[in-house]
Order: structure tokens, then sequence, then C-alpha cells
């Protein structure tokens, strides 16, 4: 059964971006001390055509969270730019140069219809107009049985746990306060959002918390 | 050197109280969720004069929070009644009976002034009314080189987060959302936070993440 997937980094007092996200600073003001964990790993820094770096506890869960995704779904503003409104000219072509470290088929959110992006390296950008659910039902059918990466950012996760979609969530508890900014569990009906938890893992500098949300 | 040491029931959306806190219901709406975890282990139960019960990962966390502890603070709002207001007939004598499961001097942040309450099995109930700061300095003293803890509630231990006393904070995660209720990270400055992971251990139905202040 493929599932819907999602993990993401948030801070000790529950925030996945910081205050104020620009163009200049997308993750919001601190947004960058969420990633401390990963940034420095070298499962990371390969996907990001990097070499050397760590190899921890986190490698494995990295590792783990990349098996078995046939295709990904990504809000609007993951996608960029923060600007947001309509194409422009259509030179956007997302924050990952010409090889973006998805390799299958990526459906973005948006209110503005735009045609496929191939990139290279098996990765190719749909955008999606029509809802959170047939950006699933297009996904789920790319995936060709795999799995369903759900990037975020934080509203897009909301709105999938809120409609009751979401299989799996994995939360990177980073030892930071951000004080402001974007929240995932924000104008949901508790009664609505069964948890159940799979797992927590120490590893250096993150604590990583996963949940089936049951259905 | 003595710890200023705290530890408590936290949701995965960071509530430690539900809404709508009462005399029937001091933990709010949902907040008894937060102690699933806890209440059936069998060194929650004998601390409160019960038999029986479970042993897992979490006993551990459990008698771990409660050695070399010579002291404790809690919250007007945790020693009761909700209703606060001054002390009346004096006849409430907190939530726990004749023998509260502490056995050692509990300092009780208030607006109200009331001679100390001398309890069985060596709790005796101190009364503060010169805030926080005066607070720990009286509990340092009696805890005679043990570590002095924090039991809560929420805004108390906001508190001393904000004045840059507390030492450790333990976090148990509970796998459950509230929705709404009371936090602990609410008006900090993040910057005069700083928190450093000790650890993160799994356990039935909770994560307990620890961490360190940084001074």
């Amino acid at each position: 059964m493929s599932k819907l997937r999602s993990d993401i980094s948030i801070s000790l007092d529950g925030f996945v971006a910081g205050p104020n996200q620009s163009q200049e600073n997308p993750l919001g003001g601190g947004g960058e001390l969420l990633q401390e964990w990963v940034v420095p790993l070298a499962a990371w820094r390969e996907a990001h055509g990097k070499q050397g770096g760590e190899v921890n506890e986190s490698a494995r869960i990295l590792e783990e969270s990349r098996e078995n995704v046939g295709a990904s779904i990504m809000g609007r503003s993951m996608f960029g730019p923060p600007s947001g409104g309509d194409w422009g000219d259509g030179d956007w072509k997302g924050w990952w140069g010409d090889d973006p470290p998805y390799h299958h088929p990526v459906f973005v959110l948006t209110h503005h219809a735009r045609e496929p992006l191939p990139m290279e390296g098996g990765t190719t950008f749909h955008f999606v107009t029509d809802g959170i659910e047939s950006a699933l039902e297009q996904a789920r059918e790319a995936a060709g049985g795999k799995d369903v990466m759900l990037w975020g950012g934080g509203q897009t996760i909301q709105q999938y746990l809120a409609a009751g979609l979401l299989d799996e969530l994995e939360l990177h508890v980073a030892p930071v306060l951000l004080g402001g900014g974007a929240r995932i569990f924000d104008d949901l009906d508790p009664n609505n959002v069964q948890l159940e938890q799979v797992r927590a893992i120490d590893a250096p500098g993150v604590s990583h918390l996963k949940y089936r949300i049951v259905k």
C-alpha cells in the first residue's frame, strides 16, 4: 500500500520556519538553526553534489526517508520564488539548479497553471492547480506503487494532516527556540488527528520522532 | 553544584495542559492524555500508595528524575485550589492527601502569605510571596547540596526559563494533539535561552527528551 510520508525539522517551540520569511531568507529568522543537524551529513552533501561530511545516527534516518519514494509533493512556497504570484517569464526552475535532488516526478501545489518542467536526473516538476487531493492522486499514480513524499512547507503539511491524508510524519526536533514563525499543528481539530508513536531516535544535536497517523 | 531541574509532559503541539482548566479538570481539556504514559507505571503507582503496574523504559526515567532531589518548587496553581485567591479558612492542603509524594520541603509560589504546613512523610509546604528567585534561594538552602526540582505548572517553568535560572529540562512528549492550552516556551527571547540536547529516549507511548540550559 503506497503511503503519504512527510518529515520536517522543527524547533523545540514548534516552528518549522522562523519569523519573517523572505527571498533572501526563505527559512525565516533563525530557520537555518533547524538544519544544523543535517547539513554536515555526508548523505546530505552527496545529494547536493558535495563530497565528504559526517556519518552518524542521523545518516540512517536520512537514507531511510529517501527509500521507496516514487513521487513527491511540495507547496508553491517551497518550490519558490517566495514572491509568489504567477510564473512571469517562466525562468524560475526551483532552488536546486539543473539537477534537483529528487530524481522522480514532483507535484507542486499552485494557483497558477504551468506546463510540466523536465529537469536533469529524472526530476520533472508538475504544477497542480486543483487542490491537495488531486495532487496526491496524481503523485500516487506517478509513484507506481511506491510511497509519496510530502516535503512541505509547514502550511502544506498542515493541510494534508487536516484532510486526514497523511500516513506518516517524522519530526526532527532541533534543540533551539525560534520564538515565532510557521507551525504545522495549528488550526487542526485534535479529535480528528490520532497519532501513534513509531519510535524516537537520539542523534547528535537532534531527536528524530516518528509517528503513524491512525485512520 | 546543586541544579534546578524540571520535567513535564507535553503534547506534540506544545501544550503542558489542555484548554479550560478548572477545579473539576485541573489538567484542562484532554490534559489527562499527557499522563497516559506515566499513570500505569509501577513506580508512579507506588509513589501514590498503589500496588502493581508496568515496568518499562519510562520507569528508569521516572526514578532518575526523583534521585538526588532535596527540595522542590511549584506554582500556586499546581498546589491548588484552582480557584486561587487567598487561603480562606486554611483547609486546603494540596491535592495529595496527608502524605504527599515529595518527602522534602516544597516551596509554593503565591501572592498570599501562609504559615508553613508540615505534612506526614517529611513533606512541608512553605509559602513564598517574594518571587521566584527567593523561592529558589530558600529551596537551595533547604536542599543541603542536593538538586531542586521545579514541578510546574507551565507558567512557572516559563518564568524560570526566562530568568535564566533553570539548569535542566526534560520533556515527556506524548503522541497527542491538544489544540490549545498552556505552553512553556511562549514569551521567551530565543536569544536568551540556549539549549543543548542531552538525550532522547524511546519508550512506549512517549519520547523523553532531555536538555541542558547553557549559561
